[in-house]
């Protein structure tokens, strides 16, 4: 197949003329360049542009109430608009609002009853639910100017190509992330389910209510049980979980598409390993490595908040979780789940760590390409790529706090080992009072 | 308007003249330097120097008995003084005396009860707060220099002209700072002015007396009440917290100056982005670049103490606040004023982590520019420089055993959660003697 | 002796011909290395060559089903080859059936009685040795091409002749290794002997029937004793052993021969120390140096995930060790022995981090060497070389997300200590749990 | 005064003959730079030496048995001798065997009483002390390599001098060092000499002995007492606590040593700072700051293993200081010895780790002066000065485990925090054992 034995999309073909040219015209880099990127534009498959393969990935989001851009579903990314009046982003707002009424009767609940550790979960799952609506909202204000400048870069980068099946790539990890999480979402309804069945069964109870009484308990607390308010709970419930499943999604695929065009890069200058190629040549794919760097850096800007956000959620849920398995659950079902779930939380922050770090790996990858170049291809071109490349640190950020490398994954683990110390001290000082509040907060009622 | 769009001050235009001249005059470059800076000088606006935004910061500190300078509202640096033998030095020399007389009273009282972590609050309050004067002590004799070296700094960069509007930033940040800073402090005597009220009109005992016990029981174990001295202990209390809060004010403002005078180099080198210079331009920013890394390092060397006091402290702040959460307040009012007291330790001490540590992000600023320059404009100047901005570490440390880098942020969060865990370990083994003892000391006594 | 006389083996010989044959022939480089390594071949010792003395090391594997490879005695790697339908495969698949059924019988234990961290020594233990066979398994689908690749690195080093005295070496450190880790599995079992011999003697049991039980008590809760039963238990406990002990000795093995490779350079390197050598000898070592430093990826991206499996197990192995030394032992026997296998774990653990630390310490050597070049003989091509040496990080990975270095062992010992606070404390919450179901568990009855 | 004005020593004056010699003899370099040396060595006191000035250290640990080398008076470091046979091994014997003598028994008390963290002090002190004598005989025969070593640096380093009154710089410390120890193992007795006084006074008992059987009761379990034995084992113990400080010792003298030369180097740099000098003067510094680069890495493979040792017993030391003040002493003499002991090992930790780690601080500084050099004076020969400077890592080192930097200081202190968490862990879970054993070992009587 071409493809397969040709790595470096056009560039060996546009080589070989360029190097005869080169003694003949003496034309400047940029415009020999642009005429190259023009004639090749045309073997360019659409449909697996950055724009093209991450819109369907959008367009759930919205349903959901995330991401309120326009003209997502455009040809091109200078199609995509954002504006504050429109119905997208007023169904964001209502979200808003409901999330933040949530989080405001968790937190609330939380002085009156509780102050550990534990009941800490309600509270943390809607305010971050809150945190990550508003940052979605932030990013699709940038939205716009950041497709489009991914879609330069991509004509920038036309000679490589797009990478192959990006399209049917982002749409398999979408569809298996969000299905994992459906069911394990459905499955923390089913203990609530199972007891309101119970209820129904032996007490003739309303059902309904004595489900939506267990599953929020902070807002029965100061409402009457009704069919629809129970109804508008459940729904930002469910956004609410979405949220949580979507942003580690969102991040994943990033990374994925950012370490894809570092990839396609590296095998471009693995392709030319050992054969003799014009320094121009060198000059090209320095360029490359900085035109993506730089995308890097933009791409950073706009979502290093979730990547901050996501790693601290995870965290604590695996702390919590961890710390809830002192209490070991009394039945199987109950146990099957707890298994479940841990294991479910856990795969899903090494698949969002891995993920992320990819984008770093890749990019480091260049500078063993660049080792090995023998003598007489070696030029200060080469060695200004070279020094980058040892130098330049790529990586996604979490606010510029900490970088997402590998070896990332070593420290969190060690991070909850140490966290984990200080939780199960904390919970058995308060044990006492834990036993008796928990009475009172985990009283789940038949009605 | 023309400032903001050439972000180089004076450098563009002096770039052409430049360029036509190196052929015709052969005129060392230091010669035609300091010619361009003596030709822009007049329009560089002189309230914005680093003397002049940074002197009504210093008078405040004057008030309270720190920076003890003479001639801080000359025209320029030169007029600044020191001398052992001028009123500012009795002022500073008395609360020294004052607060070394605190400490030892805490010190007594802490070994004849306590012995437990808690009862350390008082010794490093006032421990702290004595080295505090100190420090600044020491550093008003070294002043003089530092302000003298920093105008010869900026009459070498003139070219970049003043930060824009420092000295209202500097105004603006002491302001907030400073009444934050009051309001907690007031607060916190609030519940002892609380307590007074009620003694006086429950048991109608001598209300002043009964604030004054309370606020200083270890100067009242040996001394009798009068209004007097309690004034004085209040005036020492008062000049202790003011020293505490206007630290960290310091290290904030002189970093934000450092970090200001490299955020105005990488906005020139970005505004140049793509365009060709002379390679005389890059000789320049890199000469501009040593400079102000030569500043950071005498500026380091004069505050390094104050950083590592600072963080030492707040460190300290934030362990006690959090074991006393072990401890919950039994009074609404209580809970408000431990929330608002910790809210302000944690973002105090984010603050100045933050702006010490923009002095390093801003100054690695400059790779990334470096690194996408175009070949044609790639000289041996850029690459010493690139070498350099890419080994070289430009940071404030503390004591040198720690370099204030944004990372430095998570590593304080995790080295607070592990202290946090001997401190519950110790205050569990020790829990049965503070119970006893703590009656004795924390026995609040309506007089 | 000529050998110990001239480390660089036959390079210097060759390079004053090369010296002289410069001006006069411009061959490129390649031929005239070719024909030099082509001279020297006849003088090597093919029986210190890698693939020869790798081969009884897993001739000794394959007697226990591990590296289940055809033509490991052939004189050359190129007889190597990997088929599914072999003996070796299918006492491989035997091994892995019975491990696995091991592993289920411990992990339904687990679950039955346990649930506390002593208890899953039984689940890890024929766990990871399942792990183990299986990455033995695919490590011997690699090995045919990893062996040839090796071989064919000799070649193009071929100047710098065998490792001295490989092959007895690897013997020497295989017999060391297995016969002290068949001590002390020996000694592991002679608890157990002894117990099954006072019941043979006091209670007139069947004494075999005893010591089976007690070996494998997860088994023989659920089958019925018999010799043949017990007998195929045993076979399997002893491969399961031998497997664990076989993967540290195999990356011990390897680490030293990639190590001494790079030992040759240096000593190469450090022989020609002050002497003038002409800048094509710096390119033919940069050139080895290379090679080595991608043979050094290569075979790292076979053992990686084995790396890792050995640090984690290690890890845990050291972890419970420290925790039983928690109830310390009755009798002196069991003192002994207890004492005697946390020093051959900690030995084992310190051999295995140190001999594969040693390839990064070896391949960092030649920095020190290239820094002392005198100015004479300094190229670019020096040049690239220091810069390759002081920015690559040769090292053993463990799944890329650690580098083995020296200093990794004060970060293992520091993460022990670490982990072992919160075994401690689980196992202080769950003491009184263990307390009562230690007793159902550790029933080890006379039969 | 000549010598403060001219930081360079010799070079400067040296460099301008060069400067003139340059066009007309084509001398090596080598050659010009011997001449140098030879015209400028009889200016040199030679009583600033290295060998001289540390003789009188070494003879002060040869009346304690350590560093059994002759010669150490004469006038070079060529009189150096080590020999098996001579009466200074034998002392060393002697020493050896009485302290292995002493850690036998308070190993075999160990494990009969204790098994507690706090029991193994007895074990630790004698076992590291039996080391450390152990490291000094092993020192001893590398010694006259080393001094000659270091010796022929000091003639290549001649044109800088020697370092400025090193020999009484060295004198004063070691006479602070040693009376401070002195001081603070006198006091250690003074408690157990106030009990034999007691036990004197009231019981008319032998003191003497009383005094003895509480110094080591380890020995006195097994021996009767006599006045010779008492006394015997007195001076044991009295050698090993000279051993203990004069490893201290050792380590900061040599640090400074070695620091010392860096910083002249540095001074001579900085002296130059801004003078054009022509490019062989940068030839020279690189080649003498290589020079003394490894003779670090000489000195480092001599006293490595001392230095981890000195780490790890410090480390310990604290450990156990701290860990008893969790059981706070009952009177005020107690006390006070209780904080001035544990003052004196922190400080003493600090000392070293500052000491060693100045090597670290002076050989980095280097690089701040030759960032700066202006570009008409930057050359090749400052690039690769530069980049030696910038990637190479001068430090002592812990058995390569650990570089000792200023920043380990912070390490060590997080670290012992650490493992303070679990040995009160620990502790609390033996504590009722301990409590009933610690009456039986501390059972203090008066005979």
């Amino acid at each position: 197949m071409a493809v397969a034995t040709n790595e470096c999309g056009t560039i060996p073909e546009l080589m070989d003329p360029l190097a005869i040219i080169v003694p003949t015209r003496n034309t400047v880099d940029n415009v020999a360049r642009s005429e190259l990127v023009e004639y090749k534009k045309h073997s360019v498959s659409e449909s697996d542009s950055f724009h093209r393969a991450f819109s369907s990935v959008i367009v759930i989001a919205q349903y959901f109430g995330l991401m309120p851009v326009y003209g997502i579903r455009g040809s091109s990314a200078s199609f995509i608009r954002f504006s504050w009046f429109n119905p997208h982003v007023i169904y964001t707002a209502l979200s808003l609002i409901g999330t933040f009424f949530m989080t405001s009767l968790c937190v609330i609940r939380f002085f009156k009853y509780g102050r550990t550790f534990e009941e800490t979960q309600c509270s943390v799952f809607y305010g971050c639910s809150f945190s990550r609506m508003l940052l979605f909202l932030l990013l699709a204000q940038h939205w716009p100017a950041l497709a489009s400048r991914w879609e330069k870069v991509e004509r920038v980068l036309a000679h490589h190509g797009y990478p192959y099946h990006q399209r049917h790539k982002f749409n398999l990890i979408t569809a298996i992330f969000l299905s994992v999480s459906f069911i394990e979402h459905a499955l923390s309804h089913v203990r609530v389910i199972r007891l309101a069945v119970l209820c129904v069964v032996e007490d003739k109870m309303d059902g309904i209510c004595t489900f939506f009484y267990n599953s929020f308990p902070h807002v029965y607390d100061y409402f009457p049980c009704s069919i629809w308010n129970g109804i508008i709970m459940f729904i930002i419930n469910v956004i609410c979980a979405f949220a949580w499943t979507y942003m580690d999604l969102f991040i994943v695929l990033m990374s994925i598409a950012l370490a894809d065009r570092f990839e396609q890069l590296n095998r471009c200058l693995q392709s030319i390993h050992g054969k003799h190629v014009p320094p121009r040549f060198w000059h090209h794919m320095h360029k490359d490595y900085n035109t993506l760097s730089s995308l890097v850096k933009t791409v950073d800007s706009c979502i290093t908040k979730m990547v901050f956000l996501s790693f601290a959620n995870n965290l604590y849920t695996v702390c919590i979780q961890l710390l809830n398995s002192l209490h070991p659950p009394q039945n199987a079902v109950q146990m099957v789940y707890f298994c479940l779930s841990l294991g479910y939380v856990l795969l899903r922050m090494i698949v969002v760590s891995l993920s992320a770090a990819s984008v770093n790996e890749q990019s480091c990858q260049v500078r063993n390409i660049l080792y090995s170049i023998p003598a007489t291809s070696f030029s200060v071109e080469v060695q200004r790529f070279l020094h980058q490349a040892t130098t330049k640190d790529i990586a996604l950020t979490g606010l510029n706090l900490f970088s997402v490398r590998r070896t990332l994954l070593l420290t969190v683990a060690g991070t909850i080992v140490t966290y984990e110390i200080v939780l199960v001290q904390y919970s058995g000082i308060h044990a006492d009072e834990r036993d008796s509040t928990a009475h009172g907060v985990a009283r789940r009622y038949c009605l």
